[in-house]
């Protein structure tokens, strides 16, 4: 199994009630990554459904997480043909720790849209730029192979966008292809989007909704990173996942805060 | 009081429970309104709330709801400084009707945005169609007041646009200028955008999540509509809405089943 695996893996304890074990190699720091601690709730609560698919998740962030023992609890709110719904709770020490509702359906995954919007635009993966792994463990850096669009990371050397923006090809750097719960990670797996309006520092995520809309072919997924609004303290970040066979695979959004000492960048 | 007003108060029962009545005039036959039900639900956590704005609201639609008496439970899951975390559920019988996660927080209503996109184009009022109300009550039609883009209503002809699309002028028809409650209506009172893409009938929403991204300006809301993809008779719906001081005041995703006797459209 991977690491990617195991780290999210679930043992179920009695109905409804799940063991896990937070892998602090997916945190930045001290902070656990927001979708790697939404695998574990996910897998429950697809453990519990008929369907197969996690095909809305809307996770409120309470509390920090910290690597070691957790437990999900999966309470059932609505059994249907076409979908289910479940309120899932990942708690440490009896505290929950991230609230979450997921809609559970089953997605044929060979479908054909009916109709798509079309694929951002994104420089080919030869000309995006990889941030190799040094002799320390970055942590969720070094889970994951990020490959980013140049044209979106002039914030690293003091020369922001000035839009909210950030778009990368992303894998595990395991064999894991993906799948929902590498879904849930590649959803909140961007530099946050305001670091190119001139934010800097710790973004927390308050609330993240996103919705599964195809299964994924293996190989690269492509994140395409936007936001609408920096205001009062608060941002939005939407990601779209597109698959390597062309498909959009996954939409998110998420409200978040801006980090400490904003800076004013001009209005696009 | 409006007749809003009064369709969507609520009266304390006990501490995190609370009695409302459902008026029928904000349904389509015999379904209520999505937006209208999330709208005593929001009143009901903002009163349990320290803070005056539901920031984000994430709301699973369980259960055909029926005009009449219902009842709001507010559970809190986080209190912070600058957020709170509730867990909120309509409720008639005694079952779960719309189950929501709801984050309140507080906006500065003089903020200025340190960056906001562009508003989208949209015609001037003038040139948009409104669908003046007969001797019969249409229901949640005859609440609200809206002027159409004419460039989004070929489904009405027999001729949709082929993309995912619906924008529109809004305001309720009586005297309540918007508010929190307002936008929660705003951004599920669009005809489906589905119905731009050949779908037809009823598009039941299943997961809708709004975030109120700033206090709105007294006068009409303008709500932008689109999609992404419509897959497996599942399809997205983006609205954004925009007050009449030029701000982006909400944002809204919702995840919904596509029609009965959908026909294919042409990828964009």
């Amino acid at each position: 199994m991977s690491r990617f695996g195991r780290a999210t893996a679930v043992r179920r304890l009695e109905e409804g009630r799940y063991q896990a074990e937070l892998d602090g190699g997916f945190g930045f720091d001290e902070a656990l990554n927001g979708g790697y601690l939404m695998a574990p709730l996910l897998r429950a609560a697809v453990d519990v459904s008929s369907h197969a698919h996690p095909v809305a998740t809307s996770a409120n962030f309470l509390r920090v997480a910290r690597p070691g023992p957790a437990e999900v609890w999966v309470e059932s709110r609505k059994t249907g043909r076409t979908a289910a719904v479940f309120r899932v709770t990942l708690a440490q020490d009896d505290r929950p720790v991230v609230d979450a509702t997921v809609t559970t359906g089953t997605l044929d995954p060979d479908a054909t849209p009916a109709w798509s919007g079309e694929r951002p635009p994104m420089p080919p993966i030869d000309a995006c730029v990889a941030f190799d792994a040094g002799e320390r463990d970055r942590g969720f850096a070094d889970r994951v192979d990020t490959r980013f669009d140049p044209a979106t990371m002039g914030w690293l050397d003091g020369r922001p966008t000035g839009r909210p923006e950030s778009r990368a090809y992303f894998r595990l750097r395991e064999d894991h292809e993906p799948d929902a719960f590498a879904l849930a990670l590649a959803v909140d797996a961007l530099p946050p989007v305001v670091l190119n309006t001139g934010s800097s520092g710790w973004a927390p995520t308050v609330e993240l909704t996103w919705q599964m809309r195809a299964v994924p072919a293996p190989g690269w997924l492509t994140l395409y990173g936007s936001g609408r609004l920096v205001n009062d303290g608060w941002f939005d970040e939407e990601v779209e996942v597109w698959d390597s066979a062309g498909r959009l695979v996954a939409q998110s959004r998420q409200l978040a805060r801006t980090g400490r000492g904003d800076r004013k960048a001009p209005r696009d």
